[in-house]
């Protein structure tokens, strides 16, 4: 086991109804003024953004609206947003949405006390010592950004999307109501329930020993996943489908299950370059990575993928031939992604075989031998012989 | 799955020679006078306490010590130390030692910022609204207070044992270092390893449905603290044992495998009375306690009891009769407790036949209709007839 820190100061607000509270909540707080930074007119339509403002009003907190917010968020949006903040003098910044209206709202919330660019950020140039208090009001299961360190943004004109990593990320309030993600339509679902799998199983194909405790419960989250998630996107309206969902989006993306270990988040690198060039789903996108990725790698420590085969998709163990239950293990991921709706091929994706080197050049490596980071580093030849494997 | 908050703000320092860092950490925290609180002088003879000292003096930070914390933490030295912080004009205590020195820290950080006797706190005559910030450097895995919102203490003249919860009594910081428990006796680690699992098995002994997420990882956690404590009770230099047990100690009772469910905690407050009595191991009186509770039980929600079996001591499902299986549980369960040294009957605890009806009465009853809280309700003569289980 690795040392750590770790450290998730979020006021998590968990149960029906919570959002019609948000006014008081932010007010505990100190907002005295607020952002709401929402994505598309659904969030309007319904009414959640009315009945959340209703309970800003309530309690005497002004605020000003900023919607348009869209999957894969772009930094176009930020500067506005970030614009409005200062002309409004915002003092939090309230995102009602998913991962991508709430990091939306983090590079919002930074750039808004950083007199530079705040793509430098995102590039490398600048690190954020400061921000904007912010929160949310989720409306989707997946991305986890309700108290992860991560946000992702895409610059739109060079069609690059890079992460930022800071304890600066972390929402002071998630309000999560497992009601709102029940008039999403199930492909929506099932892309939520892929992302949410995706960041448990990149820290969980690590080569850190001496981890069984993290190792266990997050094989246990793996498993409660899979179940939650074919209810879920078939019987959207159950309500406990959509209580474990929206519990371990957060759980799987702010280290609950991921302390103490040599992470991978090479799948993720690589999946960032799909949804940049041709604008699909992240959960979708993971969904084509992932089992071309174990593939690959699974024999570099093919124990630690026959246990994942054994322990989430109860595939019995081969001790003889491990490399055999590894391989049931994939190919149980894959049905489980088939039967939730999602796509296993490049093609599905609507990606092209002609763009698998740029994809693959592109990819961010951070290892200064030029692989990618995490405990399976990869070169540019690796990635294009991985997509190779999904362009079927 | 019920509605919840849920907040942990510690920040946690995991891993080897955290300790030596103090200063640093306790520096960003503002700390500039700190009152070090510790149990016996083992702490001193160790040289931990002076390694965390000089660590203060390197950064400029004060501090005066105040040691004698006991296992059942007394209300005399909580008094003690409410006149040391308020005479040194201490800003921070540091807990250095177990879940005692650290529940005596947070009872003297809320009674120094209170008027009155900080024993209203605890017999329910007030609630405490501020507090001293206070943090821990963990030397035993067994509370989980270093970052629970639990507190016990001991009323030294009348043996009343009363617990405390607040977010007030979250530490700012924990100090987590595997290798200081090491030097522990193995009864001592046996100790810790039951207090921890209790922790658990009080979360998901429940009557709440729909909590499958966090059933699993509670699951998870609790065979990875059993195939920990094994190692550590015989091999206590094993550091990922001690890691695994150390970091269960946290998540055991900060409520990561408790969230939005019916909790019991009916074995805790019937243990309370024992350790308050015959001032033994909490950790010890619980592997009395739990146990026999277990077979009182379980016939009331007789498939969890199964799958408490099935899924953390891997009994095999006796489908036609599952309270076979969920008997299966309770004996690989003491079984386990026999393995690392504990105790299971009254007699080999010190106990009393003749005290039973005694303890049983004393025992804490919230419930208006005069029975324990939680997921399984009891009356004295429920309590009387589980210590008699116990009594053999």
């Amino acid at each position: 086991m690795l040392n750590f820190t770790h450290c998730v100061p979020t006021r998590f607000v968990f149960g029906r109804g919570g959002e019609n509270e948000t006014g008081k909540y932010l007010k505990e707080l100190g907002a005295t003024k607020v952002l709401i930074h929402y994505g598309s007119g659904s969030a309007v339509r319904s009414g959640l953004i009315g009945r959340i403002e209703k309970s800003l009003a309530d309690e005497g907190i002004a605020f000003v609206e900023l919607g348009g917010a869209q999957p894969n968020p772009r930094d176009t949006l930020v500067y506005k947003g970030i614009e409005v903040v200062r002309r409004e003098g915002v003092d939090f910044i309230l995102a009602v949405g998913g991962g991508s209206t709430i990091d939306s709202s983090k590079a919002i919330a930074h750039g808004a006390c950083y007199d530079g660019d705040f793509w430098d950020f995102f590039c490398g140039k600048a690190k954020p010592v400061k921000t904007t208090p912010f929160g949310a009001v989720l409306t989707m299961s997946a991305a986890g950004s309700e108290s992860s360190n991560s946000c992702v943004i895409t610059q739109e004109a060079t069609k690059t999307k890079r992460g930022l990593r800071t304890e600066l990320n972390r929402c002071r309030i998630a309000i999560m109501d497992p009601e709102l993600p029940m008039t999403l339509p199930p492909y929506q679902i099932a892309c939520g329930a892929t992302d949410i799998l995706a960041h448990m199983m990149e820290r969980y194909f690590t080569t850190t020993e001496g981890v069984d405790l993290i190792d266990h419960m997050c094989e246990g989250a793996m498993t409660a996943v899979v179940n939650a998630a074919r209810v879920a996107v078939h019987h959207p309206d159950d309500y406990d489908a959509q209580a474990q969902l929206m519990w371990a989006s957060t759980i799987a993306h702010n280290d609950t299950v991921g302390v103490g270990r040599v992470q991978d988040w090479g799948s993720h690198q690589m999946e960032h370059e799909l949804s940049a060039l041709y604008d699909v789903a992240h959960g979708a996108g993971l969904a084509v990575v992932f089992p071309a990725w174990m593939r690959y790698h699974m024999n570099k420590n093919v124990m630690r993928f026959a246990q994942f085969a054994v322990r989430v998709y109860h595939c019995e163990m081969d001790f003889q031939h491990p490399e055999v239950t590894a391989l049931r293990g994939i190919e149980a991921h894959e049905q489980f992604l088939r039967d939730i709706g999602m796509p296993l091929t490049l093609k599905e994706l609507g990606a092209k075989t002609e763009d698998i080197p740029a994809l693959a050049a592109k990819t961010k490596k951070t290892n200064p031998d030029g692989t990618t980071g995490g405990a399976f580093p990869m070169t540019t030849a690796d990635i294009e012989a991985i997509l190779r494997l999904a362009d079927h």
